[in-house]
């Protein structure tokens, strides 16, 4: 069983088309209407945002999942306006975006999932939706992946894809992905928006078990400003096209590619993430339990300070103590130890300040490792992924919408 | 019974004198260590911060106030350097610090207190303290608080200082302050650097008692970046130089000054956030609980997307319900409202998009008002001040060490 990168992203799989294009919703004339779709029945699963105002295709999809049973043949998605904080009127709008898409793939109405990213408390343009979801069927293609992976985009300043082949014993299974997201980036269960499809054969409650764990280490592990948005959700699609059945034998291995090109999508969520210039990781040790781990983890990496120090390349370890400290995990600062890349610069009540220019200037690269040890005793750890916080994020959110 | 504002700082209440002046720690020569003095024996209490890291000071100004009963004769502070993160050096430099301020007053060792502020991880330049004590102790003078709001500024735009004096029917009582605090501020039970002085006859517990409460609605509820310092803490002294005895009787009057004083104090460190332009107060309503309307209080003003639309006058009030969202108070949807200064822009599912233009003629303002009611039904609420999040913050935080 060997699991290896390929090109393309959510048709990188048999069986799957997709499409995306300029539909009229953004002013600027990007593309704003994305669809994906599988020739055959596929198993669905996906998971939400927890924030409370969730929008209404958030409601919509949750509610399609219940009514198919986890079936699904499509999933529809609009950039440009998230149709959250819409009212009643929010709802008619997604579900009338599935019945257009439904009633154009002469699919199941109950089989269309639907996603919407944007400003938050603007209509639909319906008109425009009306227009262009049969010019979207009409487009759609088994090499359309790419185009797809554009039409979800708001401020990425790239398209996130990737895929993997997985060799198994009964022949090859493919898993590919697409995901957008550059602001209001703290996925908790769920994310921004993932899409992932598989030509294996997996049951719809087998999918959702495979797909929560695949989340959990990738995008329920970044950030960009510590903001849990209302539309978050991440799609799993699997349509059997491979002739491979997944069974509890071959589960470690879906959950291993599905892994694999989540990780390689949530990356590239913070990569892009709004004003991003590095990526950070941050991992935390000694920790007296699991979410302890987590909760400093979260602290650090969505600490201002510790954000700005990234930015400016400035080795400030302090700020790695200070939101450890005030982070409600268990801490013991006697104990407690930072490293940055493979410089250690505090350990044991003592500071090796001795180390701060080559920790500068290992701050320098775009890429980065930091550790930060409790020193509660426990043998717990975590890693949360986040990016630096420049002048560019701030100028991209005060002019967002204005 | 009526209180007014007076002008003047700490040592606007009889019996105190104060200096700064610049010792050496700071390298652009600005003031860095400051004094307060009480001439006559004073209560002292304190509120410090929960962050488990806590800075040397702030572990032996507790000892201190363990150790003499609630008395203190003297605060001394150096900024430009936090002796936080020191290991034994740094509590050996801040009880040195102690010691030399005592010895160079006559005053028992027990009743000094010590307060730092700066960069993390340095440990403090006790030859430039040494020098310094004994100049700042000969610089002491009834006038002199606004040299020692002067002399605990970090990278505060301007120093905070307020006074009030109260009216009783045992005759007039005075509550002076300073504070500093500009970057890492969110005070949780304690706050950054505060300071309180009353020439009324007040016991130790009482004082503490009366700075709980005063802290509550002011220091404990402001932010600038949702970062609790590692040397946060709050001091009163009551020297009884008035003569005027604070029994149960006039303890609400006690308050009452200390708030007002208090207030200022913190509103004035919003102000002067690092990069702030603008001071918004965050009013959440309709919360099932004291804990919910908090917790989604503090949610809403640091979160960065509200942070950023406050610095572009951008009345994107999604953002507004977004955070309220994710909080993790109990929050409904189709029964919450936003209202941006008299604006409501959402309600019962509804939004008013008409009233955008309006909305964001209100944000171009510098003092700004904004209300979330949760919708939940309770009737409890919560007020946090916080300010707009500039690239100014960025740039300050990117290259404050190097």
């Amino acid at each position: 069983m060997r699991t290896d990168r390929i090109d393309g992203g959510i048709t990188a799989p048999q069986g799957f088309r997709a499409a995306g294009l300029h539909c009229g919703i953004k002013a600027n004339g990007a593309a704003d209407l994305a669809l994906v779709v599988s020739d055959l029945p596929a198993s669905a699963a996906a998971v939400f945002t927890l924030n409370l105002a969730k929008a209404a295709p958030v409601l919509v999809s949750q509610d399609q999942l219940a009514r198919s049973g986890g079936r699904a043949r499509a999933i529809v998605t609009n950039s440009g306006c998230a149709n959250a904080c819409t009212g009643p009127q929010g709802l008619d709008d997604a579900r009338e975006m599935v019945r257009l898409t439904a009633t154009a793939l002469a699919c199941p109405e109950t089989e269309v999932l639907v996603a919407s990213t944007g400003v938050i408390g603007v209509a639909l343009k319906m008109d425009a939706v009306r227009a262009g979801v049969p010019r979207v069927v009409a487009a759609l293609n088994a090499e359309g992946g790419a185009h797809a992976a554009r039409a979800i985009m708001t401020t990425d300043p790239f398209p996130k894809e990737a895929a993997v082949q997985t060799g198994t014993d009964f022949g090859t299974i493919r898993v590919g992905g697409m995901a957008k997201g550059s602001g209001m980036i703290e996925p908790r269960m769920a994310t921004m928006l993932g899409y992932l499809t598989t030509d294996a054969t997996v049951d719809p409650g087998m999918l959702y078990r495979a797909l929560s764990e695949a989340c959990r280490g990738t995008f329920n592990a970044i950030t960009v400003d510590g903001e849990p948005s209302t539309n978050d959700c991440v799609f799993a699609l699997a349509n059997g096209a491979s002739g491979v059945v997944i069974d509890e034998a071959l589960y470690p291995a879906l959950v291993e590619a599905l892994k694999l090109v989540a990780h390689e999508l949530a990356l590239g969520v913070v990569r892009g993430g709004e004003g991003a210039t590095k990526l950070v990781s941050i991992t935390v040790t000694g920790a007296a339990t699991d979410a302890d781990a987590w909760t400093a983890a979260r602290a650090i990496a969505n600490s201002p300070l510790v954000k700005t120090a990234a930015h400016g390349a400035d080795p400030n370890w302090g700020r790695l103590i200070a939101a450890a400290g005030r982070s409600g995990a268990a801490f013991i600062l006697d104990r407690a130890r930072v490293r940055i890349g493979p410089l250690v610069l505090f350990e044991q009540g003592r500071p090796f300040d001795e180390r701060a220019p080559q920790a500068a200037s290992y701050l320098q690269g775009r890429e980065l490792a930091i550790e930060v040890d409790l020193g509660a005793g426990g043998r717990f750890s975590a890693t949360v992924w986040t990016c630096d916080l420049s002048a560019e994020y701030v100028k991209i959110n005060a002019e967002y919408r204005t």
